[in-house]
């Protein structure tokens, strides 16, 4: 794999479902991180549309091949297009959203709902035109660090479509 | 492995992790449960101490081998000795609980912690004494609907150890 195409892996791993893969680092004991030791970034342009922010939540590490992240999307806002290699689960735990499917339309989502999302489905989600949303996002990796292949942008007439 | 076996590691996994493995069902596409669509059931005595309701979030399916289940203690009850064959994460969501990790001292855990037990740890977890506590528990499994082995009750001197 190229390296420029392993960075836009991790940072895609990073974006929407937490760290990408580190091993547990041979600590035989439970780990607790406490919320004020999470980290936050801004969901990057190349990935989303509008303000997102991402809080690494877990990694995938040498036993559990899945990692887990929360995104709050501000109203309007939305990830790209995408699909998961073995597949992504949202709860969405705050607001109201939006997410959409190749060739299906819009639906929207709010808090408490979960979404299951199977492997290789083209689909993006988002907060709603009028609230914020956030949700947390679950995937499983194969190969470490993969675990979201980036597509192009939602257009507004796709992130309206009834 | 014997019926009665099987019938009690699939509660154990109803219980912690959510459903016990079903498949996706020949589904397609993303499937979006609603919130007042999801079962909620009482954590059996067997299993827990004191009051306890477990909120199944999401199953395993023919791809993904992790689960979720949503799990609110009241003030005091806390789930019995336990180990996870591939491991498990809590997200705590809401209060104050404790875990406890054998032969180690009892730990304070807070909303939005996080805790990574990884396979084989012996521990447990619940509610402070005076606040209730509710996580987001997943697990992983590599048989299906083998995500937790069921060990004793926590006493009340092992829930109070500092």
């Amino acid at each position: 794999m190229g390296k420029k195409l392993f960075i836009l892996l991790a940072m895609g791993a990073l974006a929407l479902c937490g760290y990408p893969a580190i091993a547990a680092g041979g600590d035989s004991g439970q780990k607790i991180t406490r919320s004020g030791d999470l980290a936050t970034v801004n969901g990057p342009d190349s990935y989303f549309t509008g303000e997102v922010r991402v809080t690494q939540l877990y990694p995938a590490n040498n036993k559990m091949r899945s990692s887990g992240g929360k995104v709050t999307f501000q109203p309007g806002a939305r990830s790209n297009w995408h699909t998961h290699p073995v597949g992504q689960v949202l709860l969405v735990t705050e607001g109201v959203g939006r997410t959409g499917e190749w060739g299906k339309p819009v639906q929207e989502i709010r808090a408490g709902d979960v979404i299951v999302c199977p492997a290789g489905v083209k689909h993006w989600h988002g907060a709603a035109p009028d609230s914020a949303m956030t949700h947390i996002s679950i995937c499983e990796e194969t190969e470490p660090g993969k675990v979201v292949e980036w597509l192009e942008k939602v257009s507004d007439d796709q992130y309206n479509q009834q």
